[in-house]
């Protein structure tokens, strides 16, 4: 149970968000921006993977399991594949470039005082841009951001992890403006 | 000077915002809603000082000397009382409400999970409502992104404390929403 009423039984987020539709607003407008904008060069996939880690990494269960499940169906892959880079990304065949980047927000996650001028040279010299940079940075920020919101109000969360899988295709077709989810 | 180039000259999250306005939209109306809405029983001072005190404990320069001057233009009070909150609010003379907040927004800078029960009673106790808890956890989990996001990058903070407070009364009729300000 939640620590405050929420009038709603919803899982994690989702009852926050329909608990107040006025925060919820912007915070779906800056995932779906982060996270699913066609007008980015990272994919979606790489994207969320990059959220599920930094989830993964604060120990939050619900956003590493919705967000993991919708790298899995992006990147076409399955969930032990997903685990692997969760546990130890440096021994997955990822490319190097999505190393780099996961290192970054590997740090982000500790601090923004973490990420040290080498890890963006490798991350550059590994083919990364300077707005792939930026975007990593603020998708790590924002589940650290999200993660603490979900955990910090004692929300609940489905713990069968197939729950998350079954509803990734539908949800990356609607995205994440469609309120509709929310109520 | 930042990791990356942001082709402006602007001072911690004001040069991110001016280099990428898609995801500075949502951001503003994030902190706006949260920390200038009207609607809300927690006074503009009190939400800025919790940003604050959660940027201190970042260790952000620049969020807690934005937000601090900030806070300490809405309380009417100087920054020496800012500052004494900072590092030891249970000796300040503010609320026992707010104080019990305070304690639940450190908690939320470390992690989400280690707010406690005995905590959210405590400021229920106190008088806090649920949506002042609410807002209390989102606002200190979106400085932990907003401090990730400044510091991550690398970005400069002017060092003199006075220009944060001269600027403070501007932001403060201006809000978080006129991009001009970013430009």
């Amino acid at each position: 149970m939640a620590h405050i009423d929420l009038n709603n039984d919803l899982p994690g987020i989702r009852g926050l968000m329909a608990y107040r539709p006025e925060t919820a607003k912007p915070l779906n407008a800056l995932a779906e921006i982060l996270l699913r904008d066609d007008n980015n060069t990272l994919s979606r996939g790489e994207r969320e993977l990059i959220g599920t880690y930094v989830s993964s990494l604060n120990d939050c269960f619900f956003c590493q399991n919705v967000h993991g499940a919708l790298a899995q169906h992006y990147m076409q892959c399955d969930m032990q594949f997903i685990d692997a880079i969760k546990s130890d990304f440096q021994s997955t065949p990822i490319s190097d470039k999505l190393k780099s980047l996961l290192s970054i927000a590997r740090s982000v996650q500790k601090s923004g005082k973490h990420v040290t001028a080498h890890q963006i040279d490798e991350a550059k010299k590994r083919g990364a841009t300077d707005k792939e940079i930026h975007d990593t940075v603020l998708i790590a920020a924002a589940f650290c951001m999200f993660n603490r919101y979900v955990d910090g109000l004692g929300t609940w969360a489905p713990e069968d992890r197939q729950f998350y899988i079954e509803r990734a295709p539908r949800r990356a077709e609607e995205g994440y403006m469609d309120f509709d989810l929310y109520r």
